[in-house]
């Protein structure tokens, strides 16, 4: 099969499109003839040689998601056959034509919905539901903050909040951004100056926000403890601004306020099964309904994966950006 | 009636011995005649002016917590009569002959345990309780780590933890404290040197501990995101040692793990309410069967205060230090 290997570590020039094995499913996986591969900003950390797959996981082959249908079904799997349209997220070796995954991890795709659209759904969507709702368990009439609002798991989170009648207010260093994601229903855009903090607090009446979604991390730390309401829950899923910050324990308190990390990736797979079944009770009707749809920045052929490596690091994109196979 | 009235912020000698006019109970309150009062840290933080009483409680009269009688029942209060022995946390007012208490943060006191000393209970078996077992949710078998183990917080967690099957390491600065705490029940001393870290991680397989009880703060939470096991617990209820520290988000991000702030003072009567029923249900019958003691250090006449304050100042108290009435 195809395949977009990694060389080493490196520029986008490190990936090539290769023929390689097709592997096989073992016991409880199967294999999916991949349609779309998503992009992630991981994919451009393990290029770099910073963020290594985890163990079981193809090393020399990025990609934490796709969409396709099955291919090939192994020992002791129920409830997938051959040809079912499947996505889901990976631990590594979405950048090819066919991919193993443990069935139980697998969704369906939406009804309607062509696959080569579906594969920029799995990651943004289920890292903002697990984070924001499974995690925190922000609820209707709650206010949420959405940092850096135009990335894939920030219009993912824009939303799944308004569908579940949740204020949001976003963040971005663009007013371009903002105004697009008002277009997916972000209520508040506010500009990522120094000001953020004193906007997000007149916006909430000084009352502060109950759930910060931080896909930023470093110095927003600061303001992010000023503008936590009371029993305000912060939690962490990407740190590209730095990973250390001072943290007020006192103001922690003071707000009784938590802040907690996150990944999906490295999640032993019954978690992650978890997630699959809490994702397609609560959410699939809503791309459905048409109430959510995937946001989508550039498709590019997979043989182009370099250009699109380079289009993810302009930080220029607006939505996902998809390796077509 | 008596009162221990605070003459201003200062040192122990701002407190004096003084007749003030008896207050009465409101709608839902009850006036209690108070036995015993607790000291706490953050009396000696009010003293010198640094955390004031919040709003509807005395400024001037220090004192969080009492055990004594039911002395005059205000309107609309059920379930209380005068006469019945109490405890409870309180905003403040607790130095004093009678203090005005919510009716629905009192609990019984222990069957057949002297007044005179019930009010070595309420605020850190309260405290301990809350944090470890109804917010981070501790169950049996999980391992504890509780900082700062010999005060009067740490040595009630100790026996909570026990009673519930977990297990605990404690860290304090001194061998002797540690030793005490031994026959409280804590498996495992560490001295808070540089070395802890490595300590716990040794004690526990390199797994690290499930839930961390910070009653210090400060440079310890270095030391606390090496320990934190996967999806481990840190909850800070004082930082004595420190308000500020510099927090690793990819630490945090790594282990999945969570830092809470919280604060029993301030929160509104409700959420007390509820916490003095769940003690009241889950952790008095440990009392009441000789599993759960008061730990005192020394009891003093209420005329002595501030001998009682220089005592807890110095740092060298093993438990509670209580003002009798």
């Amino acid at each position: 099969m195809n395949a977009i290997v990694m060389r080493g570590p490196g520029g986008p020039e490190v990936l090539e499109l290769r023929e390689v094995a097709r592997p096989a499913p073992g016991p409880g996986e199967v294999r999916v003839r991949v349609a779309s591969s998503g992009l992630n900003r991981a994919d451009l950390s393990q290029r770099l040689g910073r963020y290594p797959a985890p163990p079981g996981s193809p090393q020399d082959i990025l990609g934490l998601e796709l969409a396709g249908t099955v291919d090939a079904v192994g020992a002791g799997v129920r409830g997938l056959r051959e040809g079912d349209p499947v996505m889901g997220i990976l631990g590594g070796g979405g950048y090819a034509e066919y991919a193993v995954s443990p069935a139980e991890t697998l969704v369906r795709t939406p009804t309607g919905m062509p696959l080569s659209v579906a594969g920029a759904i799995p990651e943004v969507f289920m890292t903002a539901y697990d984070a924001a709702f499974l995690q925190e368990g922000l609820t209707a009439g709650e206010i949420l903050l959405v940092h850096a609002v135009g990335s894939g798991v920030g219009t993912a989170a824009v939303q799944l909040a308004r569908r579940a009648g949740v204020h949001v207010i976003g963040t971005s260093r663009t007013a371009d951004k903002l105004a697009r994601a008002g277009e997916l229903g972000l209520e508040h855009g506010v500009l990522a100056d120094e000001r953020w903090p004193e906007r997000v607090l007149e916006l909430t009446g000084g009352r502060g926000v109950d759930v910060i979604l931080d896909l930023v991390g470093g110095a927003y730390l600061a303001g992010n403890q000023r503008v936590v309401a009371e029993r305000g829950r912060h939690i962490v899923v990407g740190v590209p601004a730095g990973a250390e910050a001072p943290l007020s324990l006192r103001a922690l308190m003071g707000r009784r306020a938590s802040i907690r990390g996150t990944v999906l990736r490295a999640r032993p797979v019954a978690e992650k099964a978890v997630v699959a079944r809490a994702f397609e009770r609560d959410v699939l009707a809503g791309f459905d309904a048409g109430e959510l749809v995937p946001v989508i920045d550039r498709v590019y052929p997979a043989s182009a994966v370099a250009e699109a490596h380079r289009r993810m690091e302009s930080n220029e994109s607006f939505g996902k950006i998809l390796l077509e196979w």
